[in-house]
């Protein structure tokens, strides 16, 4: 199955960008990124548990909001994708 | 239906910046913003397509990409959320 990841951190401060860091490094196990905080991860159900497990690791819960969707197929009925996908290495831009 | 409207735009130009703003501004008529380009908006199926299309009015499909997922019911089955979600006013933070 498809789930998205959306996580909501400040990266304003260093400790905020180092745990958008290791969620990347997470998620990118599992899939691909489409936004600076927004991953897409293929995973079956024994990797979604593993998956979220991996992620409340990392993040804040008293700072931070993780909020992950699943996206049932069929794909090219529920995705729908407009304009230009760049794959942008944005770790690059994060690191201080 | 809960579609999940993620706008991938580089906010480092005033065009960039303005075209978010318009994007959240169409989106805020349907629903609520999770982070600072990622919204959720409920609507049926011909709001739906009304959305789509005033999206596709503001974005520039040469540059930016935007993304709509449908997010299937049961919601408390296929989205999940941890943390602390924050209704942040994300614009007084992008007007130049």
């Amino acid at each position: 199955m498809l789930i998205l990841v959306s996580y909501d951190v400040s990266t304003e401060t260093s400790a905020g960008r180092r745990r958008l860091r290791r969620v990347a490094k997470v998620c990118l196990n599992y899939g691909q990124r489409v936004q600076k905080s927004v991953f897409e991860c293929q995973v079956n159900l024994a990797q979604m548990e593993m998956l979220k497990n991996e992620l409340l690791d990392e993040i804040n819960e008293a700072e931070d909001c993780l909020r992950l969707y699943r996206i049932i197929e069929p794909l090219e009925k529920n995705l729908m994708e407009f304009g230009k996908f760049k794959a942008v290495d944005f770790e690059s831009t994060l690191i201080v």
